[in-house]
């Protein structure tokens, strides 16, 4: 009998999948090809299915449709592109409404058009369950391209914002007693980070900036990094693993919000390494450039560890109170 | 109480959704960015699902592969593009065995193998039905893209090659006692038709080399066209539609497989119409140039009619037998 995908898991469904890829294109949020000298495509795709990834019962349609839009263009962010466009491609059942329709393209056009981009193509299609699939791409000066993969030991870990808001926003949603400890104001603004999360294509700008302008030597600076969608640890795991070194990453440097207070820091830290969804870029480059860029973006930006020759990843407290702690990929999430 | 998807009807729920898109891009085959100054990026998405689009009944994960692949380079082809590469998006339950899976990539990459193009990207997750969304992206020199808008009155129409073969592989398939009028060989080649249809991606070279060679003007020549996935009869009157022309389609004229000579006329031209999938380029241009690229491609290329400038899309008889008539979408395919 042959083997089931629910008992091969997505990680390893992955690796089997690769073959069929062009090797160059594996490992990164978004695939890359060159299209003319010095230019680069960048193209990714999500796809999002009704019960799986959303739900009316925690979702209007409109959030849902932000939430994917603001996904892909965070992966294209990711690989340090700017956006050209996106495609829809929508499986719906007979007895869904046009409203419904309606309000998740709406959802995805407020996205696209606070990012200065547009839907550009797609297909509808009739399915039992409702489907999104995204394609998003982008344009990428090919040596400013962000990859997973080249991060170097003695480069600063930064990332570009605070995490755990999300998680913190869905822990409102699903469980309304947990509001109690919140003042309304606070309440909105973590089910805001949830529903509207924002992807950090702002940050490429200042990124660049700080380079040209701080960069003392004629060497090229590669930024390796990706964005925190499936939580920190797993961004730096990522990281680590496809640039084969290691990492300390001190947990009193990882910027919480301060609505997440309430919460014991036990839990906030759960939340900002596990949660995901933060959509922030987790960037690796040498620490002077880095803690320029920390100060140039503020709003919870911060260098919050380093990437070093271990084969690890740990999590360390320079208090001493809590010993060394190695992150893995066990505790993520898996789709299977 | 909101309107519902299986009221409105795919056409309608199109236009509605027309207003959330680019309005440049609406209306083709494959969406048109431009780039850099001279090309431009074409990119088209497809939606397939289980039960819907294909099943195991009827389709092997191989030839769904395959087909998947194939519609996505027709629609790149139908644009005069050249394909860069394509993304897949994948939704399956967790009782998808693993075979399947990579039986179906088996088949989209030796499609893509045959037309030099690869899978550059994409994305699994969990679904109750197995959804296959593909992204195909290409390039075009911005003065060759053939849209639909194009067609212009005393153009030419042209087919690069037999229709209805694929309708009639699928009656095969469908009613095997239908299998009986055929040899083996006829059976295959109509089979293979439906299963492993070919995009038309090798015309362009030879329409753009027809265009140089022949031109004898200084004025640029604009190709419409697009594919006939949906139909040779769908093709006609989209482009017309799209163009505000209309056109004669002579019966005699349009390329049966020999294969169907065992079927009445009648219905032979009715799968040729109304049929589908033969991934065709139905292409508008002048006549002198027309002949020329029937003649270079051969294998049932053929002139089959004209644009002109009445409001309909005529069928007609030049033996005076059958009397004109008016081909309309209402026989076409709707999704809902």
């Amino acid at each position: 009998m042959s083997q089931l995908v629910k008992d091969l898991g997505e990680k390893a469904l992955l690796e089997r999948l690769q073959q069929f890829c062009l090797p160059e294109v594996v490992g990164d949020d978004a695939a890359v090809i060159a299209t003319q000298p010095g230019k680069s495509l960048v193209v990714t795709t999500d796809m999002l299915v009704d019960g799986v990834h959303f739900s009316d019962r925690t979702t209007s349609a409109e959030d849902a449709g932000w939430r994917a839009a603001a996904a892909n263009l965070s992966d294209l962010a990711a690989m340090g592109a700017s956006p050209l466009g996106i495609t829809i491609a929508l499986g719906i059942p007979g007895d869904t409404s046009i409203t419904w329709i309606e309000q998740l393209y709406q959802g995805i056009t407020q996205c696209l058009q606070k990012f200065a981009t547009a839907v550009i193509g797609g297909d509808v299609c009739r399915s039992s369950v409702k489907t999104i699939a995204i394609t998003a791409f982008g344009e990428v000066h090919s040596e400013y391209t962000i990859r997973r993969s080249t991060a170097q030991v003695g480069d600063a870990i930064v990332v570009t914002g605070v995490h755990g808001a999300s998680r913190a926003g869905l822990e409102l949603l699903l469980q309304p007693e947990s509001r109690q400890k919140l003042s309304s104001s606070a309440q909105k603004k973590l089910i805001q980070a949830h529903q509207r999360p924002q992807p950090r294509l702002d940050v490429l700008p200042v990124l660049w900036e700080v380079i040209c302008q701080t960069a003392n030597t004629n060497a090229h600076i590669h930024v390796a990094g990706m964005d925190s969608s499936d939580g920190l640890a797993d961004a730096v795991l990522q990281i680590c693993q496809m640039s084969q070194v290691g990492a300390r990453v001190e947990r009193s440097f990882i910027p919480l919000p301060d609505e997440l207070k309430n919460w014991s820091f036990q839990q906030a830290l759960d939340w900002a390494l596990y949660g995901g969804e933060d959509f922030e870029l987790v960037l690796c480059l040498p620490p002077d450039l880095a803690q320029v860029l920390v100060e140039r973006l503020g709003n919870g930006a911060a260098i919050v560890g380093e990437i070093t020759d271990d084969s690890e990843v740990y999590l360390v407290d320079y208090t001493g109170k809590n010993p060394d702690e190695v992150l893995s990929f066990k505790r993520g999430f898996q789709h299977f």
